[in-house]
């Protein structure tokens, strides 16, 4: 034992109630947490396999799809996209990636380490990519894979897919999409859109605690997967055996995070019992008012009105704000979480999360008011009550 | 939506309080669970930095290291297996593994996918490997990497540690140790014991549930890792990155499950409550009472005394009984979950785990009235009685 180490210093545990408007996570729902804390099966027991299988079928209402290989991967939004590279890329196959955020920036990371000849399609951070753009990039090439994220949590962009991945499959690809932001605060239709492989987090609009990544494959992705010349270079995320426990053979791989599996299936059910169309409105509306009141308060939007993602807001930081001392006195004063700007945003712009239990009026009117105050307080001239006014005029055209 | 779903199908979660002497998970206390369910916060709040801190002192106590690299890896127990190769393994490095049960076979398998040139050392399921052994499979050999398998879950076998790490450090090799189901239940010492780099999982004798990985690595496999020639084949994995979040810098790279790094706090603040030492020996007491019990009751244990691991006990199937059958209605009659045998070893025995929080007197004689029980009705001639007084009298001879 480290000399003074002392267990009566490790107090009981007593986190802050905060309100998560930040890019993720966001604010757990009760009925999650106490399904969370259920007594722990094991990975084998006939009530989990159950469970598990429940948990697969509202996963795959969530995606909108049919797909057999939808599954919740062991770990959080970023084992996601691992899983999807790892498993789908093989040694030398060229892999085309829209590049307009941090975590495009990411799969181009992951795919080359597991020895993808990389296609970067760079367009710039803070706008969607043009079908035009792709096109290009695209002209006289094969990749095996196409791969881009739908909602840039780095930048609050909404990208439109229908364009890019007809473009994409016209060169044979699979399309591969990043939903980690999107899925169940903004639609994602798999099976409507064709997308062969797609990955999300159960953090963001799916309101559960981080810890799983869920995952879908079609059956053309799969035919890549069965394929392969060589095994899965990751053990852990190899989709042959993981999908072996997850499917009609019940062979144990590794135990499955039980309670984490509960907590999903508990916020999957609170999803559908919204309804998924529900909830996307319910998203929209939050958005524009927050939208309504930053603007009315005299601050401005980052991303285009018609590029914006609801579920993250990119607000800019306005003259003779102070980025830090901004961010920690909404958490110490209002208990407000937000983001930060990453990469060339980085102290420009907050990013401001509405994101499944977190995307509420009350949240709505709490952020404006504080930020409000906080900005006030350092001397920015702002408008509170225009604010205020502008964001309940958008909740009441919609009563 | 699939024709046919509606969500008043998908139930209030509601799983059977079992007792869980498998193979793991282990029964949870109430208060991790509890912890658990506390308000998530973000993965970069002061709050939760702080906590992420204190896990990691505790989880050194619990190593018995001062390795600053000493983190819970975002995965169960196989990711922190595919974490400590991935990022020690260079393609066309030598690596030794110990293999005489499953764990060790899918440390083959892990190592090989990275390109490791692997040097098997085989030896009988249900045995330690002896130090000949070791000593005639690496005779003029000098792998970069040594392993092995602490508490091999799928044989009860606990390996002898002094003479086979000495034997691997002479030769230069890395020593990384799988002390999955030893961890907090049986002995560890990485520091005094010269390992290099160990893994655990949380659902074992930490009595967690399952979902991180503890791992540490000293300077020595820091060192291997920062001399790579290439990338950490594993984006999610690499220790580079997830180390600058654990480390001085807490830089971002994937949000941390947050709630169960709540939990395993709590099962370690639990541990060093208890006091490791006294741990062991009620880990060791409940096994001698369980042996003592299944022979008096007239059946077998597989592995010999001097090598049996007390945190999992494999107990052979007497001529007569229903292997499937019997762990069924143990399941159903009495919620006791035990485990089958895995590899060569199935069909043959029953895997009884003392893990953590069911450790427990109440336990043990809870399993060997209700396996008696079972077994009766079976037509299997066994004798309760003899089996009760024989547990009753090694508690009794330790009060």
């Amino acid at each position: 034992m480290t000399p003074g180490f002392n267990i009566a210093d490790y107090r009981d545990l007593e986190p802050s109630t905060r309100v998560l408007m930040g890019p993720g996570p966001s604010d757990v729902p009760p009925r999650v947490l106490r399904a969370m804390a259920a007594p722990t099966l094991g990975h084998l027991d006939p009530e989990f396999l159950e469970l598990m299988s429940e948990t697969q079928a509202l996963l795959r209402a969530v995606f909108k799809t049919e797909n057999a290989l939808t599954i919740p991967v062991s770990g959080t939004g970023s084992a996601g996209m691992e899983a999807c590279f790892a498993n789908l890329v093989e040694p030398g196959d060229q892999v085309a990636i829209v590049v307009n955020g941090v975590f495009g920036t990411r799969m181009v990371d992951c795919a080359g380490r597991l020895g993808a000849e990389v296609i970067s399609i760079e367009a710039e951070w803070g706008r969607a990519v043009s079908a035009e753009a792709v096109e290009k990039a695209l002209a006289g090439k094969q990749p095996k894979i196409f791969a881009f994220v739908h909602a840039e949590t780095s930048t609050g962009v909404l990208q439109p897919v229908a364009d890019i991945v007809a473009l994409a499959k016209a060169t044979g690809a699979l399309v591969m999409m990043d939903c980690v932001t999107s899925l169940a605060g903004v639609d994602v239709a798999l099976d409507d859109w064709g997308i062969d492989a797609s990955f999300s987090g159960t953090q963001k609009c799916l309101s559960c605690p981080p810890g799983l990544a869920p995952l879908s494959f079609n059956e053309k992705a799969v035919a890549k997967l069965r394929g392969r010349k060589d095994k899965v270079p990751s053990w852990y995320l190899d989709l042959t055996m993981v999908g072996d426990y997850w499917g009609a053979s019940r062979k144990y791989h590794h135990t499955a995070p039980i309670n984490m599996i509960y907590a999903l299936r508990e916020a999957l059910r609170i999803i559908l019992e919204e309804g998924l169309e529900a909830r996307f409105s319910r998203h929209l509306l939050n958005h524009n008012a927050l939208v309504a009141g930053v603007e009315a308060m005299g601050l401005a939007m980052q991303v285009p009105s018609e590029e914006r993602l609801p579920t993250l807001n990119l607000v800019r930081i306005p003259d003779g704000a102070d980025d830090l001392a901004t961010r920690k006195a909404l958490l110490t004063q209002f208990g407000i979480e937000i983001g930060a700007g990453l990469g060339p945003l980085a102290g420009k712009v907050w990013r401001v999360g509405l994101q499944g239990h977190s995307a509420t009026e009350r949240n709505v009117m709490l952020f404006l008011v504080g930020l409000a105050s906080v900005l006030e307080k350092q001397g920015v001239k702002v408008r509170p009550a225009e604010a205020v006014g502008a964001a309940q005029a958008v909740y009441r055209a919609a009563r």
